[in-house]
């Protein structure tokens, strides 16, 4: 039998679905994988039935007329700048296909990523035929921090593109408007495209957010996520601000992949959109995530974990001397991520966990009731 | 400012997407795009209404396990070797980013394809970094066929694999069983993959096409689409049947695309499928589709037009002296895919147009209406 192509053969199951998988077998509490336990909102779910039915044939590869407007106007930029997709997954993947790539007869180009890194970045960069190069970010007793100057070192000719994530995933970093304008000036200085990951726009506990695009428009792709701000991280529905006069070959490129997004799931986030942002519904998530962001950082101080506690996203990251993900789950039935899925280079900081708050309170009140209760009975068998 | 990866710079609209937009400018009608006028069938649409609100979070990147049950019961293999994908169009994407790529100080792996090629297989094979190879189909009054003996002495050392489409888009070919017997010969002893794109596989006119997968299960990756199916192609739901053992690191790929399939739509299809087997809706699909390639294959017989009537699919080819898509669209307002838009590195027949015809009876009328309108007309405009 013929072997499969090299990159597929070490292909494996994500972190994330797998210990999904473990919660279901074990019937543990799920705050590993990100997606909230909450339905979506009424006015979301309302359109989608409504465009079930009237809208089922392909829409043009870059979007819905109707969606790319509604984005449009939401980010404050031109519709024409948007280019939809399949969720952000396929967005940072059509992105890295479109900015770097192998040289032929040279070395491959090089994009430079934050460690902790989302664990789809440096597998789409080697998809990509590019290479990933990693900054690790510092993590003190304060929390986490961005060290500059080690990104400004890491600076090659071979240089691309820079990506970042802000609100940040696992760290809940949200990088302050002087660190973005040192990474644009960085960027502009070397000639570098920026790819700012900002599916956790609308989650963020304190001043709102800076996006790059407003530092940097001329270089910036802005990567959204219709499921991260409406609560249906199984819509499939993302997109691609691009800078000025770029979205026809970046759909071009769309276009190989998934050809177009689910038409009535389309749709349905065109009108949604509009809605989410007049009746206040941002609002509302934020503040019913800060309680739950409170009540997990509360509990997990008090069993004796130090928590770093996030700015934005719906994750926090914990270390606990008694705490591993892997037993974890069975052990105590609580799925949390481990920290070295999000290590692909550097080694991760001892015992570091991901804890989801995208869940029910009763959920983390169930959660934090089990980790408890293995601090007595089971602490020997996880250490 | 920074360029595109070389890739990026040449993509552009594709030529389905390009027609569809002209067609809507001009008002024509559109026997270009390949998507249904009809309404899909009731019992999908309800189960997807059902859906939406109750399964709106991520599934596993391989799918649902009530969609793997299901097409796995549908094409008589076993749910675990399938794995979901973001229509067939990703399907293919990851069969190419599996299957073959470049090769680190020595040529790219090959794939062979047949020419006219759907335009979607070249650049995925770029993407992928191998070299796409096509043998072209022979034409001439009797018909479309395959050329064996070209296929054959295409095969060379880096040839990792063959690229099927069976019905075929755009000539309306089906396969016969012993030309399937000596592709398959030709595989083996060349140790190579097959890929099957069958997604037109309830499409056809004559007797039941043969799956591939059923004379090399070993090595045959088989594409299926259930927009295709059920008349809803902007729904992106399709699936790749692997040879045992495969689906875990196909999907591994597959997750860097889109992670998964929208999943209520993934509901929707699972309760689908079994219903649409049972109630015969693909035989009354046929039955009506049969009724309107008659239709316009008469039609366009009447108008002087060189018709190749196809076996399967819901498209036909054509050649007329005074018909040319590009100025039909403007002239006479009928939209449909040029041939040069299937040919990659050889010439195509000259004016070879395909017409879909899976449109309404009257928007085939209305389409056969103008055309013999220009005949007298505007005969001297178009040439």
């Amino acid at each position: 039998m013929p072997q499969l192509q090299r990159r597929a053969q070490s292909s494996a199951e994500s972190v994330f679905a797998r210990m999904s998988r473990l919660a279901a077998q074990y019937g543990a509490v799920n705050l590993g994988q990100g997606f909230p336990s909450d339905t979506p909102p009424a006015f979301l779910l309302e359109a989608a039935r409504r465009s079930i039915g009237t809208l089922d044939q392909y829409s043009p590869p870059a979007g819905l007329p109707s969606l790319r407007e509604a984005i449009g106007a939401d980010l404050g930029v031109d519709g024409a700048d948007i280019v939809v997709t399949s969720g952000a997954t396929e967005a940072l993947n059509v992105l890295a296909l479109s900015l770097y790539g192998p040289n032929e007869g040279s070395l491959p180009d090089q994009v430079l990523m934050l460690e902790p890194v989302f664990d789809v970045y440096v597998p789409q960069a080697r998809l990509a035929g590019a290479e990933p190069v990693t900054v690790p970010m510092n993590l003190d007793a304060a929390g986490w921090s961005l060290d500059m100057a080690a990104l400004r070192s890491a600076v090659t000719e071979r240089t691309r593109a820079i990506l970042l994530n802000s609100p940040f995933n696992p760290t809940g970093t949200v990088f302050s408007r002087s660190e973005l304008q040192e990474i644009v000036a960085l960027a502009r200085s070397n000639d570098l495209w920026l790819i700012s990951d900002e599916v956790y726009d609308e989650l963020y506990f304190g001043e709102r957010p800076t996006s790059l695009r407003e530092l940097a428009p001329e270089r910036t792709f802005t990567v959204g996520s219709a499921g991260k701000r409406l609560e249906a991280t199984g819509w499939r529905v993302g997109w691609i601000a691009c800078p000025t006069g770029l979205a026809s070959q970046i759909a071009g490129i769309r276009q190989q992949g998934s050809f177009c997004t689910p038409v009535p799931l389309q749709a349905a986030v065109a009108a949604a959109l509009p809605i989410a942002r007049a009746e206040g519904f941002y609002e509302r998530l934020r503040a019913e995530y800060g309680e739950r962001k409170n009540m997990l950082v509360g509990g997990l101080r008090e069993l004796g974990a130090g928590v770093y506690e996030p700015s934005g996203t719906y994750f926090l990251t914990a270390q606990h001397p008694a705490w591993q993900a892997e037993t974890l789950v069975q052990t105590h039935g609580v799925a949390v991520i481990p920290g070295q899925a999000f290590y692909a280079f550097h080694a991760p900081p001892a015992g570091l966990l991901r804890f989801a708050f995208c869940k029910s309170r009763a959920e983390i009140e169930r959660a934090l009731g089990q980790l408890a209760t293995s601090q007595t009975t089971d602490s020997h068998e996880v250490v």
